[in-house]
């Protein structure tokens, strides 16, 4: 009981750390915290700690802690599981709470709908402010947040939100239609969280309503687990640009026979691809035998094409992510990328131009006499290859997204795949041009 | 003034994105807005939309403006701009908004201080709850939030915070100190943004006080500003992936010129990286001459080299980031990605012989008469240089966390170049293996 007091004394992020440091001890730990406080901690645990904890506990003490756990905290942590367990957990709730959890569940992955919680205050217009803070008196115990109200009609339509302060920084006599301004900012229940993520930060709210199509008051999120889904966003999206799929649970929670398939997948699609390069290598092959020194040179020029081409495509991602260029800028991004392409190519052809020179200048004979020709196929092949990693590495992200796949799936990898293919043949036609009837 | 009206009854989001579409009227339309509205608007929008309005409007609008904006919201902004623009826009400061945001400037940049408002409501541990509804109704119009309130000692010291909740559902006459539960969770004005937004995610609360290092409070952090934080972390971490440095500012709003000088510092600096393969090259010079059919796979090499070191640096920034891993799991971590390592350069490998062994069959003498021993070649080297790139992959992002640099800093195509380099050194050395005495 001395524990159990000590426990409740903490905040609910160090009785968190308690657990991870503490492995052996979960579940008693959990079980020790009035029931309450046992939620609060339960919904920011990583979901390895989730899962074991909800197998440990005895049976009545699950089904206390899936109870209290707010809907849509319970919802967050159900989704990840299979669904056979989903199906035994549920059967530990009581009738009202299987009935939310179904109905949340039944939205799709990712979607607001899934972030709702139907545990909200509501009030009628022709409320007064003393009638409304009586029923926050009396329904405020069992919702998510009091922060803000909402109002419906008598069909359950949404008529506005009203932040607390604004009911009781007024005379109690007021009525509740005086205070409502008419803009009303909702989300729909079938919109991505991304989107609700968005809203949230351009409009200052702790929480929004989640309407139906018709418009009736469905539920509402709020920005605490908004900051949650900022982070899953942006793990994804990192994952996806270094070519994994996404974890869904934390590296180190993952096994590494589940690491593994969640890598070998782009890797293997990316490797045949570069396959491409041996057959362009093997295209080129006398070229090459006639001029050896060419070869010296590949892996230099196509990882510039592949270092600008990362550097492209994520800008781009991230700038898609955050909302600062839309499908619609493509062809603005398409102008900057030519100019700054040119730009880089140029800076890193003349350096490509001059550390041939240079070398030629201490190891004579190094390049052979032609090291001038040389040092120029290598100069313009960096500008071309340069540019051409500047405008694939942007443009791809962009069509990504217009086919509606996810602009940050492999980007920088894949653009790095298909510059190196291409690299080598721009490389070798540009020394065509450069060498035809000297080296070649 | 229809227009006004008009302005007035839409979100602050949908006025944003009237600024956005009607670049010519910006000023216009936020001179038209009340100046609450109006700085609730000016919050919003991207920095670029920001400095032109605050140099077109009036300069009394844009006093006024400015002194209306809330102490964190004028700190977010002026930090973006030039030391001498911001002293002429501090003179149109009142004394204390002045005296406020000097002292707020004063802490470091990506610091909680920056993000600090001073502006909540305060109550003392013997108030009653009627007593704090009343300070609430005095103090709260002036506050960026009611929906916490912070409870200091005579001596200014915070003794906790209570959620508006309590004290809306405790009855009238309960003294604050039989509300408080003594659990304060505390922001210091030094910590950098990113631990704040921590905190926030594993503490439900819609804002943190912050305190001095003699626990004296400071101010308050609201959590909308925590999610425009992590945007920006969201954002840096993304472009410094990808090689470039952190813009600052969205895409399309920064220069083509500014944009060339974030990208071509680290090009060039991985081009001069990368150079070394062109040595490395050279060194193998006459190999390359005796065997051609070595320089046919090494683009192939050195590019899934590259993929999986990307993929592994990728994967443990993001965990980095979100807490998942830490410096002190760099030995678990180093055992999982030698285990992932041999599993992905195992398929890679088997993958890569077959290709030779297939081609060999279509287009016989493709590869020449030891083609089976070539295939053996490209096969254990692709081993190697996966393992080599996980490793040096998931071990380069911890390094350089350890070494108290951002481990987000261009880690993937510098894990890249690095494996570049030595892929070659692998690769001719395991030929040397199979092929001495034979093509070598
Ligand atoms: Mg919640
Ligand atoms: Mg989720
Ligand atoms: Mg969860
Ligand atoms: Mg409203
Ligand atoms: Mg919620
Ligand atoms: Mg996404
Ligand atoms: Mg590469
Ligand atoms: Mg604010
Ligand atoms: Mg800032
Ligand atoms: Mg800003
Ligand atoms: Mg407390
Ligand atoms: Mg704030
Ligand atoms: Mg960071």
């Amino acid at each position: 009981l001395a524990i159990a007091d000590f426990l409740n004394d903490q905040n609910i992020s160090d009785v968190a750390n308690l657990v991870y440091a503490y492995e052996e001890y979960e579940a008693q730990i959990i079980a020790s915290l009035s029931i309450h406080r046992a939620a609060s901690v339960f919904k920011i645990l990583d979901l390895a700690e989730q899962k074991r904890i909800i197998t440990e506990l005895p049976p009545f003490k699950t089904a206390e802690l899936l109870n209290e756990l707010s809907a849509d905290d319970r919802t967050d942590f159900l989704e990840e599981l299979p669904s056979s367990v989903v199906r035994e957990l549920i059967k530990l709730l009581n009738p009202e709470e299987r009935k939310t959890t179904l109905s949340l569940l039944g939205y799709p992955e990712n979607s607001v709908g899934r972030l709702m919680t139907p545990d909200y205050v509501w009030v009628y217009e022709h409320n007064t402010v003393a009638e409304s803070i009586e029923l926050i008196r009396r329904f405020g115990k069992d919702s998510e947040t009091i922060d803000v109200i909402y109002v419906i009609d008598e069909d359950g339509n949404l008529v506005d939100d009203i932040k607390i302060r604004d009911i009781i920084l007024s005379s109690p006599d007021k009525k509740i239609n005086e205070l409502i301004d008419g803009r009303v900012i909702v989300l729909h229940a079938d919109d991505d969280q991304e989107v609700a993520s968005d809203v949230f930060k351009m409009n200052n709210r702790v929480a929004l309503p989640v309407v139906s199509k018709t418009e009736k008051l469905l539920g509402i999120v709020t920005i605490d687990d908004i900051l949650w889904v900022a982070t899953e966003e942006y793990s994804e999206d990192m994952q996806k640009i270094g070519g994994t799929e996404a974890l869904d649970e934390p590296y180190l929670d993952t096994s590494v026979w589940k690491l593994f398939q969640k890598r070998v997948g782009w890797l293997v699609i990316l490797f045949l691809g570069e396959m491409l390069t041996a057959s362009v290598m093997q295209y080129f092959e006398e070229e090459i035998a006639k001029a050896v020194v060419l070869a010296l040179f590949i892996p230099l020029i196509i990882s510039s094409g592949g270092n600008t081409g990362s550097q492209a495509s994520t800008l781009i991602i991230q700038a898609l992510a955050t909302g600062d260029v839309a499908i619609t800028d493509w062809w603005r991004v398409f102008k900057r990328e030519i100019l700054s392409g040119l730009m880089l190519g140029t800076v890193l052809g003349v350096v490509g131009y001059f550390r041939i020179l240079v070398w030629h200048s201490i190891f004579p004979n190094v390049y052979g006499d032609h090291y001038h020709l040389v040092g120029l196929t290598v100069g313009f092949t960096l500008l071309g290859i340069v540019l051409w990693g500047t405008l694939s590495g942007s443009m791809l992200p962009l069509a990504l997204k217009k086919l509606g796949a996810d602009p940050a799936v492999s980007s920088a990898p894949f653009v790095a795949t298909l510059v190196d293919v291409t690299g080598l043949v721009i490389y070798f036609s540009v020394a065509y041009l450069f060498l035809q009837g000297i080296l070649l």
